[in-house]
Parts: C-alpha cells; sequence; structure tokens
C-alpha cells in the first residue's frame, strides 16, 4: 500500500509562497466561523520518524489564531498516565467547541510505535483498536471534526535524515536508539502501520497519506485539506441549519419496558438492627483490607450511584467509605454541567476523574444522567440519547479493559416510601436542606422515569459492568446489600488478578 | 517547645463516643452553612511519622459530606510537579468557594521532611519560608480559612508503632527507610519541625498542636478546634454582613501617576520595511534556536502581553511564535474568568498555566487585569486591587525562584493610533471580528487605564520580571524590539546557567 505512494512530487518555490500566502487568510477565516459556529477540531499527525511532523505543524498553524489551537506531543505515557486507561489522556485534552486541538502521535501510538517496542502485545491489539474505533466515533457523533495525516517517507530517505539529525550536536538527543531500530526493521514496522491505516480509515475519520519529503508539497497538500475538510463542514452544517430540527416527541417506550426490571424488585427486604450493625461491622473491616490489597495490586474500581430522590445514596456512600482509607479514595458529585463542561462531549467530565490504579473512584449521580433526566427533560435530542446506551458501555468496557472494577447501583425504593422520607426531610430541621421544590417536581414523573431506568438497565447491564438493583426501603438491608457486593467483587477481582501474575 | 507537650492526655471510651456524637451533627451544619457563604476551607495535618495523620483525617471526614471535601496526599513531586515551581501543585489544589481541602502533607514537607531528606538545600530555605508565608497570606487575605494541625508523638512511642507497622505484610510497605533514620535522629528532625512551627504560626494560620499518643483525645481536639474556627469564622462574617459595605470610590491616582511611565515614551520610533525583514529573520532564527536551547536546560519562561486595545499584541505574539517549536510553547488567551474560575482565587487560573521547566508558557491578557478593568470597572474592591500589587510581585518571585524567565510587555500607542487602528478595522471585512462595542466604550476610559497602567508598571517592575514598554505606533519596531529583549533575556539565563552548573 504505502509502498506505491510517489515519493518525488515537489512543488517549486513560487507556486508554493503564492498558494500559501491565500490559504493563510482562508484557513484563518474558517477557524473563526468553526468558532462561531461552535464545532471542535482534532487534527492528528502520524507518520514514520523524520518525516517532519514536527515542522508541518508548524506551517500549519503558521495560518491560525494562536488564541485558539493547542498542540500537543504525546509521548511515552508518563507514571499519572499510565495508571490510567488508555484514552484517559486523550479524552481529558478533547477541544471544547470551537476550540482546534492538534496531536504531534496521538491514540494511534499504541498499535503502531508501541506495539513495535513491545509495550502493546500482540494480544492486546483487538482492544486497542477497538478502543480507537469507538473514541474517534464517539467525538465524531458529537459534532467533533477528526483529520488525521500520515506522513510517509522511505527506508533511504529516513536513514539520511536521522543521520543529519545524529551529525549536528543541537540535534542529536532528537534520534534515539528505537528510532534506529526502527529504520533497521523498516519492513515490519510499515506493515504495521499499514494494518493501522487499514483498520482505522473510517468515514467518519479518513487518513490522508501524504508524501512528506518535499516538505512545501506536503505542507500544501496538508493545508488544503485542511481547508476542504472544514469548509465542506461548514456548508453542511449550513444545509442542515435550513432543515426544520429534529423532532424529539417524547415518544415513551412504556410498552415495550412496562413490565421492566424495578416492577420484579421485592421491597419488603429488611434487616434487624442488631443484624445491620454485625454485618455492617464485619463488611467495613473487610473492605478497608481490601482497599490496601487493592492499592497494592494497583487495581482501579469505578462505583456508580444512581437511584429515586431521597433513595439513600448519600447513606449508602457514606457507609461504603467510612473504614476507608481517604487518601485512596474520591467521592465526585455530579450536579448540572458548569460552562467549561458544557462545552465538551458530555462524557469527558467523567473521564476527567477516572481513577488512577490502586484507587477507588465512587460517583453520586453518573453519565447516565443521559439516559434519565437528559432524555426526560429534553436536554438532549433523542438521536443523542438512544447512541448514549453504547457509548456508555464503550466507556465502561475501556475502564475494564484497563483492569478497573466498574460496579453501578440503582437505589431502589418505592412512591409511597418517597412520599414518606421526603415529609420527614420536610419535617427535620437538619434535613430541610436536602428536599427542594425540584424533588417534588421530579416525583411528578415518575412513570417517564421509570420506564427510562428500566430501558437503561435491560442495555446497560453488561458483564464488565453490571448494575445491581438494591431493594431500598429499608434502609438497612440496602447498605448492607451494597458494601457485600463491592466486597463480593473486590475479592472476586483480586483473586483473578493475583493467579494472573 | 515540643518535649513540653504532655502526651499522656487522654479520653475515656464513653465521654469520647458522646462527645463525638455531637460534634458530628454540628461539624455538618457548619459545612453546610460555609459551603452557602461560600467560604473555602484548607486543613492541613502535618507531623511525626505514624503520628496517624490518616487515621485522623479519617475521623474527621466522618461527620462531613464526603461531597463537599477533598483530601490530598502530598508525597514526594512527580516528575510533572517537579518541573514547576514548588507552589504549583498546591495552588492547583486550593479549595473552590464553599469547599473544604484536606492536606495529608503539605507545603511544609520543603522545610521538614524534604529539608531532612536533603530535597531542600539549606541556603533554600530562607525562600522556602517566604513562599510558604506569602501563599498563606494571599488565600487567607481571600477568604480562605486555614487550619493546620501538627501531630506529636516522642521518639519512643514512634519506634513502638514503626515496628507494630513492620511486624504485618500489609502494612510493612509504610514503614520506609528515611522513617527509621528520622526516628534515629529523632532530636535533630524534631528541631527542624520546631522551627517550622515557630516561623509560621501567624495570626492568619495558626498551629494547633495535637498530643497525638491517645488517638481518642486527638480526634476530640482535631474536631473541636476545626468547629471553633468555623463558628468563629462564621459569625465574623455574619457580624461583617451587617455593617455597610466596603465603599470603593473610584478614587483616581491621577495627580501621583500623571507624569508617569507612559508619558516620557517615545512613540515616533520606527523601522523601514527593509530593515525589519532583515532583523526579524535574524532574530526568529536565533530565538528557534535558543528555545531548543531551553528544552535541554529545563529552563521555564513566562511572557504576558498586555497594551491598548489594537495596540499589537496579537502580531506580536504571531512573530515571537512563528518558528517556534510548537510542543514547547503555549498561548494562554485571557478572558473573563469562567463560572470555575470565579470561585477560585483570581491568581488561581493563572498557576494552572504556569509553564513546565523548558517550555514557554505566552499571556495574551495575564493576571494585570486584577490592577486595571478590574480596578476600573469595580470588578473587585479597592482593598483588593491594592493589595495585588504584592500578590502579583510574590507570584512572579515564586515563579522566578523555580528559575523561570518572566518578562512582561506593554504595547504602547497612542489615542489617536487607536482610533486609526480602530476605523481600519471596521472597514476591513477580514478584520472587523476583531472589533465590538466593547473596545470604543474602553476607549472613553483612557485616561483612567493610563493612571492604573502608570501605577503598574511602577509597582510591579522589578528585576526578576520587569516590565517593558514597547513604543507600538510602528509595528515593525514594536515586533523587532519585543522579540530582541526576549532574545536577549534569554541568553543572559542561559549563560548564568550554563555557569553555575
Amino acid at each position: 500500500m504505502l509502498e506505491k505512494i510517489d515519493l518525488n512530487k515537489t512543488v517549486d518555490k513560487k507556486s508554493y509562497r503564492k498558494v500559501m500566502d491565500e490559504a493563510s487568510q482562508r484557513l484563518g477565516l474558517l477557524q473563526r466561523e468553526c468558532k462561531a459556529a461552535g464545532i471542535p477540531v482534532i487534527i492528528v499527525f502520524e507518520g514514520m520518524g523524520a518525516a517532519g511532523k514536527g515542522v508541518q505543524i508548524n506551517r500549519l498553524i503558521q495560518a491560525l489564531d494562536p488564541r485558539g489551537f493547542d498542540v500537543y506531543a504525546c509521548d511515552r505515557p508518563t507514571e499519572d498516565e499510565q495508571m490510567r486507561p488508555f484514552l484517559w489522556r486523550y479524552w481529558t485534552k478533547t477541544p471544547a467547541r470551537g476550540r482546534i486541538a492538534i496531536f504531534d502521535r496521538s491514540w494511534y501510538r499504541s498499535v503502531q510505535v508501541d506495539r513495535f517496542d513491545g509495550l502493546t502485545p500482540e494480544d492486546k491489539l483487538p482492544d486497542a483498536y477497538q478502543d480507537i474505533l469507538s473514541f474517534e466515533k464517539q467525538l465524531s457523533d458529537d459534532g467533533t471534526v477528526i483529520i488525521k495525516f500520515f506522513l510517509y517517507i522511505d527506508k533511504e530517505e529516513q536513514k539520511k535524515r536521522f543521520k543529519k539529525l545524529d551529525g549536528s550536536k543541537e540535534t542529536a538527543w532528537r534520534v534515539t536508539r528505537e528510532d534506529w531500530e526502527r529504520n533497521k526493521e523498516f519492513e515490519r514496522y510499515l506493515t504495521m502501520n499499514e494494518e493501522m491505516l487499514e483498520n482505522t480509515d473510517t468515514d467518519y475519520a479518513p487518513w490522508s497519506i501524504i508524501e512528506a519529503v518535499d516538505r512545501d508539497y506536503a505542507a500544501l497538500k496538508i493545508v488544503t485539506a485542511v481547508m476542504d475538510r472544514l469548509e465542506s463542514e461548514l456548508e453542511e452544517r449550513k444545509a442542515a441549519g435550513e432543515k426544520p430540527a429534529e423532532k424529539t416527541p417524547l415518544k415513551t417506550t412504556r410498552d415495550r419496558f412496562k413490565n421492566g426490571v424495578l416492577s420484579g424488585i421485592d421491597l419488603s427486604k429488611s434487616l434487624t438492627e442488631e443484624e445491620y450493625k454485625e454485618r455492617m461491622k464485619k463488611l467495613q473491616k473487610r473492605l478497608a483490607q481490601l482497599h490496601s490489597e487493592l492499592y497494592r495490586l494497583r487495581i482501579p474500581v469505578v462505583i456508580g450511584f444512581e437511584g429515586w430522590d431521597a433513595g439513600g445514596k448519600g447513606g449508602a456512600i457514606k457507609r461504603l467509605t467510612s473504614q476507608l482509607d481517604p487518601r485512596g479514595y474520591r467521592v465526585n458529585p455530579t450536579a448540572a454541567p458548569n460552562d467549561i463542561e458544557k462545552v465538551h462531549h458530555y462524557l469527558w467530565r467523567f473521564w476527567n476523574n477516572v481513577p488512577k490504579a490502586g484507587h477507588i473512584a465512587i460517583f453520586d449521580r453518573t453519565w447516565y444522567g443521559r439516559v434519565m433526566v437528559e432524555r426526560i427533560e429534553g436536554f438532549c435530542t433523542e438521536t443523542q440519547w438512544k447512541r448514549a446506551y453504547q457509548e456508555i458501555n464503550e466507556m465502561e468496557s475501556h475502564m475494564a479493559n484497563a483492569g478497573a472494577v466498574v460496579l453501578k447501583f440503582w437505589l431502589h425504593i418505592d412512591k409511597d416510601e418517597q412520599e414518606r422520607r421526603f415529609k420527614e426531610r420536610q419535617a427535620d430541621p437538619l434535613k430541610q436542606w436536602k428536599i427542594t421544590d425540584e424533588d417534588w417536581r421530579n416525583r411528578e414523573k415518575w412513570d417517564q422515569y421509570e420506564d427510562a431506568v428500566n430501558e437503561m438497565l435491560v442495555r446497560t447491564s453488561t458483564t464488565y459492568a453490571p448494575w445491581i438493583v438494591v431493594e431500598g426501603n429499608d434502609k438497612h438491608y440496602a447498605r448492607v446489600k451494597v458494601l457485600q457486593t463491592v466486597v463480593d467483587a473486590l475479592e472476586k477481582k483480586i483473586k483473578k488478578v493475583k493467579e494472573s501474575r
């Protein structure tokens, strides 16, 4: 495939200057239009070593307003990055609406340079490809424009460039032992790159191969490709804007999910005060031991809490954490998104709080807001919340692929119990702050929520990230069930990890 | 000092439970009141090894809503943290208004454990103390409540605890070789800690020494101290709220600064097109070389741009960066603060963008907004902007202490030139976006701004972070002056660093 590329393409200085000068103005204009339209843009530079990624990025950004883009050089992951799922370092760098993020090397490292260097084992390759494809798909579905360049030079040209760099004191540090190895085994490395290009050339994020021997030619091709893509994107949006907006009727899926998971839950389960105290004490002690094992084995844990208002999330979280070492867990409350979060993909803020290996991240309300409150209140379109089930499954699978334990609890109570708790809260001066008018309003939408929850539980309970519905009318029973479930899951995981090491 | 502490203080189980149960409710309430009042709270735990910092933090947070606090364990700095000024890792963790940040070890590391371990050289101690004092003062002036605990146990008790930890497979990793060394040289380490307590016990951030042999006693003392401090803080604010609010008359300091720096600037300076091209080319080439040297020598660089609207900041930044490796610099645009930034100290967002060693951070508008637009528009009180000169000088000195080159440019044009440029922009379809109604409104306040700028230049131009006023009526002259100044400063710094290594 790549050996068919004609590397002799060149352009003369004069036509280069002419085209670039024009392009410069046009690109600046396009950048402002994308900013106004709130389009996030990602531009990826990959390619053979010394193909000139740095040079080309520099030429491209000459035409851009430096206040509107960021350049990220993706070297080998730092300690901190290694302790998180593979995509974490990239998710956290995805651009806000209207901004441009330029990546000098990217998430493609894993299937290419890191693969060659043996950092990505061959049996992890299918996962790595899957992670990449779903990452790009999710961003693209959310409106991000993804432009990918692969800069190609052949073995001889590369050798020549390495030698030149090696020859000067100022640049010699740029050529590593690994670079020379990849030059020696050029064919083998090339095959990996070709495989990458084939596997990840999608309609929503296509590759452009750049003949990179002549730098001017390459720069022109890159700038032109960026401009064409941004222009066609802007035109498409304009055209779409003239069509009537997508209708989002509040279609209930009640029929399908009416006899759903929740209706089968036995809410009469309970524990006596005595049983509760005894089991709770044992479970908390055991949890503290497991927490310390997690830390030593570097296992990350993600625990999400959802449930009806007054379902007992706060109390369960408190019992769960009370004997844990506070240095090893974090409770992330999820409120309405702030103005930074609003200009990113809805999963971005959760990616930012993915736990380090060995740490526990507890979410009080979660990413499932997308398919509950956002769905019901119309904060997102029908297309968006329907797409979210798969996106969420993918995100959780990325965490699980990185070795995380992922658990999600639905704290279930019935409507009468909720009313009782609301009234109790209102009567208690110490608890009044917990209850607002909004809680009463949400209560009126109980049936809509019940449908949404039933659908959510069915669509997103997976082997790697199961939903646990907790019978919550009796708080004792509920809290013990939460802790017992966490203890069991951690023990199972720890056993598995120990066996595999 | 510490040897006078009575370590035999104890409390019986029953009174412990009673006090703790009451405290628990009261502390939860205080947390909510602080949240409502928007008070940020910092609680620092320092002390001898194995004094029980983790245990005490855990007991304290039992009474807190886990959604309202964060616990930070401050071990030795990571690679990433080492590449930034000492206070960076702490500034970025300061709590938002209404939140509580609990530090398990803190910025005191540098003058205590890191000092003992030889990581802080003795000749750097005065700087380290200065950094700590001004950090706490700045936060306290901004309304942060700072509560500091020092947990004390004696040599024998520590030895006993280390042995016990060492005895169990699960806890042995907690006791390091350094811990044992500090036990052996207990007296020497103690002296360092006493010095620390004396030097940093201020009225705005006092230390509480906690007798930590009996854990229940220690927990009670800590919880009580926290409650007392929060209560008195809340009362003080309530009392202050009843007094008439601080008046912020727009006192001009015109008289004092009327014949200020700006009036002496010769705006007729210019360069011919030819001179400009020749010098620019040379300067850009030289800058690229210096950039690569900076990277190898790990020198961080901070360059701030301020100036009149249409003063030419954008053009100067573009020329400055055009030949730089985009992986080694970042342009940070400074707009009105977003809602996350608004609930932090006004310097917090700039601390977040402090460059790594070897990198250049360029700020398009800066922290000087505090003493210009915020002062003039009344976005902060008179007390606040008057205090800001010193705060800013301190921040820049922290950066300089960490080895950074810090430069600040004021791009100066006169009122006629501004009008000419505004009109030119309005006439050019490609530049219309650059000019808004606000620009015209700001122009009406020219005299007020001129006074503020004159005062700012005088009060914040320091040897370690000088202001450079750039004669900007001729763009060529201005751009060359900016680049020449940067080149000179970098060459000087590089020479100095090379000589000292």
